[in-house]
């Protein structure tokens, strides 16, 4: 924004577009006369709100403690972001829910704003250094004050969490409270709606449900690998066999036998539904076939910000588990284990949500279980498979861009 | 505070001094059951407050800009932490303005909270990449609508300039006018009040000019250095004149003959002068020889934390003009430079307060040119200086360690 | 690497094709027997070599630094990672060079290295932090032994530097010294061919002439744009003229005049050629029409990867600059600024190199310069315009993707 | 080292005392001429070692896969920073060994060398984000080639863990082998030495039990505090029972009851040894004791030093677990987790060394739970204990600060 003072006059030229007002306030004469109008800094980013946010517990009860002020302003940098985070995700979530996300043009925004989400987590799991430079002595000193507030309370992070699509039964009870129940009436309804509503992982399922090539009519993409990998494990098995025999032998053998289990558990669809049900998968079995597809061809022109999406998607994921243990991290710092006191503590709660439990797009990192050589890729061709590189542009009448979203 | 959950019982043992009323309030009942008179989470970060302050001009205007939500919440990120380097600013140039800095005790606090300003503009430099996933064009479809907003505008920015130091004859004109010109009649006298008042470097100043074994009548370190160094000067005169005649010889005699130069002008009491008054050098000339002595001492117990803040305030110097180079860098990619357009640009001045003019600790980099192999660092006898490993502490009833600052 | 265990033992199901040969070494029996004749870690990473490499100069000398050992690794670690980037780089290079990149199969690859520079750089930014914890007075104990070995002979960060593009005329002498006489014959010639060869500032310059939808005869953005930027300056001419006389009218004529201006400079090819021979614009003037025509249409398909290539050029050029800048803040605090002493430093030199001249793709910031509107970007129609979503596979067997480049 | 042109000349000065031979090598005429028998940039790194020890297996296997090299070069910088560490971490516990921490000038060295292993750390949790720019299916490309390579196999890591006072007995089996079964001979016997020598946990341990203001029969720290906090603790009780009966006094009473069974935790010797034969406590009975007195005292000038150690420790110990947790991330991105297929990997293992088992000063994370308010910390009188503000320093013909450590 520094460098607006080359729009100070540039704006001048459009002004007239923007409806400003021609007569001025006479009581403000004087006072922003230089704005002509416009607005300034301080009041474009209502810093009279922001800045003036931070009131000290500590120095309300009498007994001002000089810490309580980073305490307060870290927090309220967190929510900040929260904030930028939830806007940007809801706007990716409205690109799928409006079904924008079929024009591929939109694709570009959809991984930018994730991406940009990922570096804002960036900045939060550092932001945790400074917190850091608090020590638990100075926080002994106010943290009293604080009761019973907490970060259970923090009701954007709670909305972030649904909206990406942490499930609720995945969630580690904390004192046998439901999450929800640390909130008031509305706040609750609020959380309670955000796990009604289709979350990212919802809307990235029914997205990869559609990848072109899964069609068994068409390129049949799951029964060609299916095929091909069955016919790999067997060639393996033929060369091992003509071994002659030795402990490697018998080694390899075992080896081939547990590879082959592997490869049933993925082409297993009723197990599938079994991990689903358990939590132990996410996303729908189609779904999974649709995201391996796009794993094997990222590098066909189709497929390529798809891939980038999903990358995505885990750095978003892993990032949410860093922010988690480096938040365990501080509050180990912070009010200790009570290991030996025979009590129990915050801190072993928030360490047990440092689980799989919490990643949403667990499935898309555990594919990696299931990679084959790319000899063993079923082959694809570009003269009869042109869905590889023709992208979906729907008519603009029909599927208009929305600048504003 | 995510950990408080922790504190929620333990509260209550101490409620009663903390004046909890007795009574609650009926109208809240079911709401805040849980607080049970206490604060909660939103409440106490006035969360209503800070994450409703995002208005955006271009939705106002009837055309959202998706982009302007992230410059609005970037910036108040930026102004949030701004006003807690002032917090922590301010508190250390308390404990100086008050004296208490006699009192050694207070010399933890003191680098402790330098450390935590360099920790917060660590982040800030790095919070560039968030704002820098905005194209230029992104920003171009909303930049019209901000004007004249502008950071020239950001009260707190400029106040923390003044209170570290920065010079107003040192400050680079931006369009002719002075900076404080960008500003309304109250923020213009609170700039002028930062001016007057006293600066952390006038501060630090006044506290190396106390460094104990500056004392001609004493350890009189500054008159024992210039006579060691002159003597290390001529004995390796000696040493080179008695080599044959060379070419290496030569340049050995011109090396030396420009180092002479270089110490005689760190003796020149007038030359310092001199540069004091054209702002190269900033600290007085006592103030240097105090921070040279913290340089070479540095591991004598007396000195091990007054180093520290030297390292600190360097530290802080150059994040300060890392945050200034990142933001030119940010602002080219927006706005670019009007290079080959005949135009000049808010680039051009950004670029320019790129500059060692803004530099407050600019004397404590450039003592590196000062330094002389250890054995002709003056001796020091622990047995007779016993300031090296005794620190001051002050009676307590006199300048009592005030915990609340 | 630590998850390998997993492998060792996937290993033996395909270790045949690996041509592991079948007899194993005695004379090493019990030593790797664990191994099974494949490669252990120490041997594999050549940890003999890599973190044997360690002598202190200071310690041949008779005088033992400790912190000379952190400068060793620091300036190590950079080379390693210099050697990394050129390999991206290199590979980037070849793509271009051998026409790969027609095939767009080859997109992902591209800007996937080229993003992975940028993370590299970042990492070489904050590292300058680690050596920063070594004081001057820690380097002026075993600077002197170091010469005059320095910095200017990296023939790695040389060769960076000229295979992105830096122009040999562009750079500050030093001392009035070629930068290559800083090198012994070899690396002087290896110096001079990378100078030589094709540049990735030429690459990219290259591809970007061949802008689908730059064709005079086809869309014709360029005249189109010319055509389109008038018509909305006469526009805005005319709703000023019809603004009743005033201060604020005169402005925005002004102000319109100008505008104009930076549009006039735009379109003027002289001009243009006049300003690449002065080394202030570095992309031929077909190049500059093709990037900012992937600037005002990256969301169509066509152009999202091509649009992330220039962003991650953007990214890299910076990234350049900063690790200059880091590496004179890092310079300033180890030998001073020589200021006031008559002197001059590596400091200044340093200082010079951190400038627009050392970007090799400011053009691409500069266009920021030249957005206008988005309704007054020539339109694009999907039906008849089909390149912007159909992208360019060549046959494969004609231009295979090579995997392993 | 790039401001050296600086010292080229600089160095010609001081030539002499470091014995440059003066005959020059004829036979390196014209190679070196500008070194003058000086050494050069390269030579001097060892660049001819360091950055030619990237052998790609996967090219000798005839299948270069472009990404090993990304793969290789990680791992060496991983290396080399290792090496670093170590050297720094070696140089702290020779101070400690040699009982050169009992002069207190000693203590800015050890306190500056254990913040900078906390910037290395740092940086190497930074650094994975680079080797994640692989995705598991390039990483698939070639791992095959490195078996039975494996992390399992960095000496310097486990050598580093060993030091620091990771426990034997608190690691966790892989494959139910101990960690000393991955390495040949040689490697094992130094990594049995390094776990009989002291460790830091030891060093440290050692130095806490000397706190001054332990001695019972001086200050007798541990005996006013327990008398302290039990004053404290019945005052609270009396002040509860005043209140009329209520749930709400039922909650206090119930929570000083918890309270003092933490205290009385603290106070049980044996409690203490029981918790150290498990594993859950590290530090002697004593050291935990002078641990919570520098906590507390932490601004007397004596303990300033002292308690930055303190945070240093932590610092590490938690970058190491953050390091480890960052590595188990990537691990899961790379090779999945084979959930819900019947196997067992690698990534399960790495996750469960995220664990307080490996932490090894978690004593002073769990310090945090025996804090009280500043008015029942025990009072000192700076009149009456000098040590408060007198520093230890050694005669210096006895224990000199070695400047080459």
């Amino acid at each position: 924004m520094s460098g607006c003072p080359y729009f100070g006059k540039k704006q001048l030229l459009f002004q007239n577009k923007f409806q400003v007002k021609e007569e001025e306030d006479d009581s403000q004469e004087g006072v922003n006369k230089a704005s002509k109008g416009g607005i300034i800094y301080g009041d474009y980013l209502q810093l009279d709100k922001v800045v003036t946010a931070q009131v000290l517990q500590s120095e309300l009860k009498g007994n001002k403690i000089h810490d309580e002020h980073l305490f307060i302003v870290t927090h309220q940098a967190y929510e900040l972001w929260f904030k930028q985070i939830l806007w940007e995700l809801d706007s990716v979530r409205e690109i799928f829910i409006s079904g924008h996300v079929r024009d591929e043009r939109n694709m570009l925004k959809v991984v930018t704003r994730m991406h940009r989400i990922a570096m804002i987590f960036r900045l939060l799991v550092d932001q945790f250094a400074i917190l850091e430079t608090m020590t638990a002595l100075d926080f002994f000193d106010f943290r009293d004050y604080l009761s019973p507030a907490s970060g259970f309370q923090s009701l954007q992070f709670r909305l972030l969490e649904n909206k990406i699509g942490v499930a609720d039964n995945q969630r580690v009870p904390y004192n046998r409270r439901h999450y929800r129940d640390n909130f008031r009436g509305q706040e609750s309804e609020i959380l309670l709606k955000s796990e009604q509503e289709p979350t990212l992982l919802i809307l990235v399922e029914q997205w990869l449900e559609r990848t072109p090539g899964l069609e068994e009519e068409g390129f049949n993409f799951w029964g060609k690998l299916q095929t091909n990998i069955y016919e790999w494990l067997r060639l393996e098995k033929e060369k091992i066999e003509k071994l002659p025999e030795s402990e490697t032998k018998e080694e390899m053998l075992a080896d081939l036998a547990k590879h082959r289990e592997v490869f049933t558990a993925l082409f297993d669809e009723k197990r599938h539904d079994h991990l689903l049900s358990k939590g132990e998968r996410r996303l729908s079995y189609k779904a999974l076939q649709g995201a391996l597809m796009i794993y094997f061809y990222r590098e066909e022109p189709r497929f390529q910000v798809p891939f980038q999406l999903l990358t995505s998607l885990m750095d978003i994921d892993t990032l949410m588990t860093k922010w988690r243990y480096n938040h365990v991290c501080m509050v180990h710092r912070m009010i200790g284990s009570k290991a030996g006191t025979g009590g129990s503590s915050g801190y072993h709660y928030l360490r047990s949500t440092v689980s799989d439990r919490y990643k949403v797009f667990v499935d898309l990192f555990n594919l990696a279980t299931f990679l084959v050589p790319r000899d063993w890729v079923p082959k694809l061709n570009p003269s009869v498979h042109t869905f590889l590189y023709t992208a979906e542009c729907c008519d603009s009448s029909y599927c208009s861009s929305d600048d504003s979203d």
